[in-house]
Formats: structure tokens, C-alpha cells, sequence
């Protein structure tokens, strides 16, 4: 596993606030890391209400799961993530896991099984272990304390070289809450899923429908925008859990109080699946990719994550290559509307391709310069629409084969 | 670009026998490469039928317009294929250069231009100065001559470390007709589309039209089942010209004097497939998936298709890492019917998974060694129906970015 920090994580770790009613604790339980944490337990007071979105892989995590069944009833009184291992495809035995490590969850906090939400990442098919958390969990919410936000963030991580941390503070009618943001990523990450985890708490009183609908708004132009290699994880699950401590109840989405809080979550979700962006397996670029003109936002969507997928896009951009030609590749083969001689490119600004063609300006050595950036802005114009969107994505590198050629051996 | 030749490569190299109508030469017309050939010249004696099947993008290269136009009438009397520049997306430039590149293969061969067929392949973007061609195609027309393949396979090569050439005899009513054929491939190398640059030639005396249906039955299993990236060019093109010189006259492909030929064409494309596998950028490991107990063979193709286009299940194999947990992530995303509790995995013909969960009598030593083999052979049973399907693809090295993030600076 990669131990140096993603040159492209940022350089401000935000400080993240106590919000009432949220309560964390960490620990290494040796589920499969040495000499680091990796179980997280956050509990959630009384009347705490869930929402949740998950991976659309066929093949869920026996976690996955469990939480859908459990997201019915929309309370929470405890989370439990450990990294190492998914617990994902691991048949009965998987299933067996998650019951108990809910019952013993259920037992160290006083609460319901039906309350406990469960969330596991690492190494797939490998049985997890769950008898590991008796004790621990008991520890765990005996300990628990207001705060420790970035403890949490780094008990999660599996080849993340950075916590993933975001908060923001905003007027939900004329109360002020608070919402604090996780996430963990690197690999697996595509869209049609939340993101591998991410766990997102507020004190605001929103209902467990309201939520639901908070999230899935949220997460169309943000986790479900950005993509590592194209590949979906067993286990991606994006959970909100709102304490209901500070502000009035907001039961409908349609609220007018809901507006500041919408953005201001919004924009906390695109920070958190940026930093998994930046912190993609071996990544040393972050690229944008706007596509616009085309004939919908649905076939911008996929024009643009044909090209942030494409491996020869990729490598070049590694390169720090401005290798619009692959770009071209990549529009052609997304299958959608366009038109090749209708086609213009900008990488960083500069237009190097107008209406199928090698723009007669472009100056190679501006552009390159461009590309040595750490940060790629490539932009599309397809000629055919008003159809607009955008992804982010970062460069396929030696260090991504390393990473995923080493990882469980 | 690599210069080492890949380690998958065949041992043995075919020797082609000369086809009778077909004469080959070739030449350095210094096109992008210093002190390699980069100019085929096929002339074809009259009545020379043609078929084709090209990329399914939507941006495709000017050659492949020209092609598609010229298809048509179904004959053929010479065919001009350049490496170093794939005379893609250059505009209308690209369109009169593929238009004078034919005027003067046509001047040079005493034909029309309609009969002449085009063929380029390297960099996209760049637009290719047919003048180039000027002289040199009419000393190519003079010294052509019958024999030649191997330099013919060679002269196409871009990112190829070796060239691709196969060969089959085969009755034909009463007498014996051959079919060679050569191919490129190395990258961006995916489904719907014939393959890079593949050209395959016969003495037989077919019509267009029962070649046309030949190739189109041909390239399902063989060509379309071979993935190295998942990117799929703008240039692909597949070639069929046949001279007429020999055998019964054929302009059905219901003609059941047709059978031995066919299932010799099949077996000549997958061997050509193969070896575009096996020579795919960077590829240490030919990587065959098997799929079975689908739901449709489609559906069985679209899984394995998955599977092989998985950066991470890629990763894992240039890793000699028998990881099976990244293969069921790579059926539960193809967004195929799948059913977690029923999938069952086979590593080298070793069962790893069985019934949703890791086979308890799964002996981890045995799968690592036969890891370490260039030849992987996977099989995944879905359990829920009929459909099967195979494809080829190979591993993802550190090589396949180097020469990707390398190529064009």
C-alpha cells in the first residue's frame, strides 16, 4: 500500500465541530491493518433520524444489505464502520457477521439491532470476523466523546493517503447547524453509487424522508460525478444522520427553511468527493471534464465519464500529454449524438481542436505547460445542444498498476 | 514506443503462401517513423471483390469514410495502408488527403479511385500529407509482387512488437483455396468494431455481398471478442478482398459448399484476434473469461466484457494475484442479472468462490502458482441460465502506461 500523501490533497484540513447528539471513538481492533486504527463507532442520541444511497453493483456487501433493511424504519442509535475488510461476498457467513456485530453494537450502546447501521471496506470475499468487536465495541461506547472528527476519518481509510474531512455551518430557518462530513475512497470509485463510504451527520431536526431526499439530490452532481477507474465497489454507501437537536423539524424537502441547508450541503458533498478525487489510487492529477452542447445533461454525463474513463485519456494526461486526439477517441466511442466535425477541445483554457480539426492557433508548448499543472481543466464542445455536465477524474498511473497489482498479497 | 517483443507472442511465425491476384510491397515513406517501412501496397487483379466492417465510433477517421463510400460497388484493385498517422479527425484536410492518397494509388495502378482502399493508423489529430505518397506509390506499384507478408504485417505495426499473420487451406467445392491475413492491433483495442487494421485475402471467387455477410458472422466471436483497454479507435477496419482465381464461383453465403471455408475464415480470425491480445500494450498475461449460466449469450458477453475491461481485476492479474473478490465487483457492475448467492469462480480451472462465498476447499499455493503462468484462464457461472460467452483480454502493466503516457512526446 502507498504511504506517501497524494500530491493533490489539500492543504487545509478543516477543523470540524462537535455537533449535539453525534458522540465518536476509534480503535484498532486488528482486523486486518497493523499498528493503526480500524473500527469507527458513532452514536447517535435518541430521535437521531438515517437516509442513505448505496452501490448499484448486483453484488452488494452483506453490510449493504443490512442497511437497506434497516433504512425502513429511518432511526439511528449507532454506526460501526471497520476498514480491512468488506465483508462482501461472503455468502451466509457475511450475513451471520453483520447480524452480530449489530447485536453486540446493540448491546454495548443499550439500542436495538434495527437501530445499528453497519459499514465494512477493504478486501472482498474474505470473511470478516465479527466475534473481533466483542469488547471493543463495549470500549468503544464507553469512550465515545463529542468530537474527534478526524480520528473517525482515519480509522476508515483503506489506501486513502489522506482523511476526507468537510463541515459547514448554515441558517436553517433562524436556528445555525451544523453539518460534518467523512469519506474514505481510492479505488472502485464510479458513478451509479454513492462512493465507497461516506457518513455525513447534522444536528438539524430532518426527517428520515426528507433526508432521503436530500441525498439523492445531492449526490447526482457530486459522488455520483466523479470516477477513479470506472469500477463500482460491493460496498459504496453514503449514510446522513440528522440528531434533531438545534433548529425546527423540517419533515418535506420542499421546505423554503431548507434552501441555505441544501446548498450548503450540496456543496459539502462536492468537497468530500472531491478530496476522493484527489486522493484517487496513484492519481497525480485531478482533471475536470465539462462537456457541453450536447443534446442532453444524460448524454453530457456520458461523454464526459467516457472520457474520464478512458485509459489512453488517462495515461496521456499522465503524460502530461495534451493528447486531444483521445479525447476524440473517447467522444466517439461513448456511443452518444456527435458530430466530428462540429467537435472543439480546450485543455486549460486553450482551444486545441475546432469543428473536427487541429485548431489552426494552438501553440504546443503553451499547452504543455499547461499539463505539467497538477490540476487539468479539459473541456468539450459537442455543437449539438444545450445538454451541459460535469465529472472529475484524475490520471492512470504506474503508481495505480502498483497499487492494485500489491494489494492483497 | 516498446521495443522488447511482448513474451504472449506466438513462437511460431507462419509462413503465408503467395495468393494468386494479390501482389504486396512496401516502403519507409517517412511518414512519422525514422528507418521502419510505414506503406503497404496491395494491387489486386481485376474482378477483386471487397467487404468491410470498421469502428462503430461516432468520430471516425477519414479512411473510414472513404472506405465505407467506396464499399459499395464491392470491388477492388489496390489498397494503400500507412502506419505513423491515423489521418483521424483532421477535418476536411483529412478528407482531400484520403482523396488524393486514392488518386494517386489509382494513377500508380492504372485504376479508378474507386477502386482503391484506404487504411491509416498511428496519431490522431495530426494531419497526414498525402503528397508523401507521391512517387512513392508508383514505385511500389512497379516492384509489387506475389509473396511479401511478413513485410507486408510489418509495415502496419504502430505500438506492436511483433506482426500478425495467419494462413488457412481449404476445399472450396472441389478445389483448395488459401485466405491469409495480417493485423495491427496494441491499444484501443475494444467490442463493436472490427479490430486496429486487420486485411484478409483469398483466392476464392466470392461475391461482395456473400463476403460481406462472411466477415460480419466472422468478427462476432473472434474480433469483437477481444478487449485490451476498453477504448476503441476511430480507425478500426477489417478488410476482406477476394481475388476470384480459384474454385466455384459463390454469391451466397447460404452456399453449403461454403462450410469448410467459413469455419477456416472463423479460425483464421480468432487466431488473428489472439494475437492482438496477445500483443496488447504492456500485456505480460493472455487473460481468457469464460462465462456461463447467463441469462442470454449477450448477457454472458456483456459480464465477461466487464470483467476483462476491469482496471482493477487487470491489475490484480499483472499482480500474479488470483483476486476473485474484483471479479465479482466486475459482474455486479456490468448492470447484467446477477444473483451474489449463486456465482461461482474458477481460477486455471481451480473453483475460489462457490455459491456467493470463497470455496472452502480452495487451496490459495495452488492458484498463486498457476498465476505465475502466462496464460490465465478464468471462468465465472452465473447460475441463473444458458448464455456463454468468451473473450480475450490481458493484463495491466506499469508498461501499458508508460507507453501510453509516452506515445506522442
Amino acid at each position: 500500500m502507498s504511504t506517501a500523501v497524494s500530491p493533490l490533497a489539500p492543504t487545509h484540513v478543516p477543523e470540524l465541530p462537535v455537533i449535539n447528539g453525534v458522540k465518536l471513538a476509534t480503535a484498532a481492533a486488528g482486523i486486518r491493518y497493523k499498528g493503526r486504527t480500524d473500527v469507527l463507532l458513532a452514536l447517535f442520541d435518541k430521535g437521531t433520524t438515517v437516509a442513505g444511497v448505496f452501490t448499484k453493483s448486483k453484488c452488494p456487501s452483506a453490510p449493504v444489505d443490512w442497511c437497506r433493511a434497516k433504512l425502513k424504519k429511518g432511526l439511528a442509535r449507532a454506526l460501526v464502520v471497520n476498514s480491512g475488510n468488506a465483508n462482501a461476498f461472503t455468502g451466509k457467513t457475511g450475513k451471520t457477521a453483520t447480524a452480530l456485530t449489530a447485536k453486540i453494537a446493540a448491546s454495548a450502546t443499550g439500542s436495538s439491532a434495527d437501530q445499528i447501521f453497519l459499514a465494512s471496506t477493504g478486501v472482498i470475499g474474505e470473511p470478516l470476523d465479527a466475534t473481533k468487536f466483542n469488547g471493543v465495541l463495549d470500549d468503544l461506547a464507553k469512550k465515545a466523546a463529542p468530537g474527534g472528527w478526524d480520528e473517525a476519518a482515519r480509522a476508515i481509510m483503506t489506501t486513502d493517503t489522506f482523511p476526507k474531512l468537510a463541515t459547514k455551518t448554515v441558517k436553517l430557518g433562524k436556528a445555525r447547524v451544523t453539518i460534518n462530513g467523512i469519506a474514505k475512497g481510492a479505488g472502485m470509485i464510479a458513478p451509479d453509487m454513492a462512493t465507497m463510504l461516506s457518513f455525513v451527520f447534522t444536528d438539524a431536526p430532518i426527517s428520515a424522508a426528507a433526508l432521503q431526499a436530500l441525498l439523492k439530490d445531492g449526490v447526482a452532481d457530486t459522488f455520483n460525478a466523479v470516477t477513479i477507474d470506472g469500477d463500482t465497489s460491493t460496498s459504496d454507501t453514503l449514510l446522513m444522520f440528522a440528531t434533531g437537536k438545534t433548529g425546527p423539524r423540517i419533515s418535506r424537502i420542499s421546505d423554503p427553511r431548507l434552501k441555505a441547508f441544501k446548498a450548503a450541503f450540496r456543496k459539502l458533498l462536492a468537497d468530500l468527493a472531491e478530496q476522493v478525487a484527489r486522493d484517487g489510487e496513484g492519481a497525480r492529477k485531478l482533471v475536470e471534464i465539462v462537456v457541453e452542447g450536447a443534446v442532453s445533461k444524460a448524454s453530457a454525463r456520458r461523454i464526459a465519464m467516457s472520457i474520464a474513463n478512458s485509459p489512453l485519456v488517462k495515461t496521456a494526461i499522465a503524460g502530461e500529454d495534451a493528447n486531444w486526439g483521445r479525447v476524440v477517441m473517447a467522444v466517439g466511442k461513448a456511443g452518444e449524438p456527435a458530430d466530428r466535425d462540429k467537435l472543439s477541445i480546450w485543455f486549460a483554457g486553450i482551444r486545441v481542436a475546432h469543428k473536427g480539426a487541429r485548431d489552426p492557433g494552438y501553440d504546443e508548448a503553451k499547452v504543455s505547460a499547461e499539463m505539467k499543472k497538477p490540476e487539468i481543466y479539459l473541456k468539450v464542445a459537442l455543437g449539438l445542444g444545450k445538454g451541459r455536465d460535469r465529472v472529475l477524474t484524475c490520471d492512470l498511473t504506474k503508481e495505480y498498476v502498483a497499487i492494485n497489482g500489491d494489494y492483497r498479497s
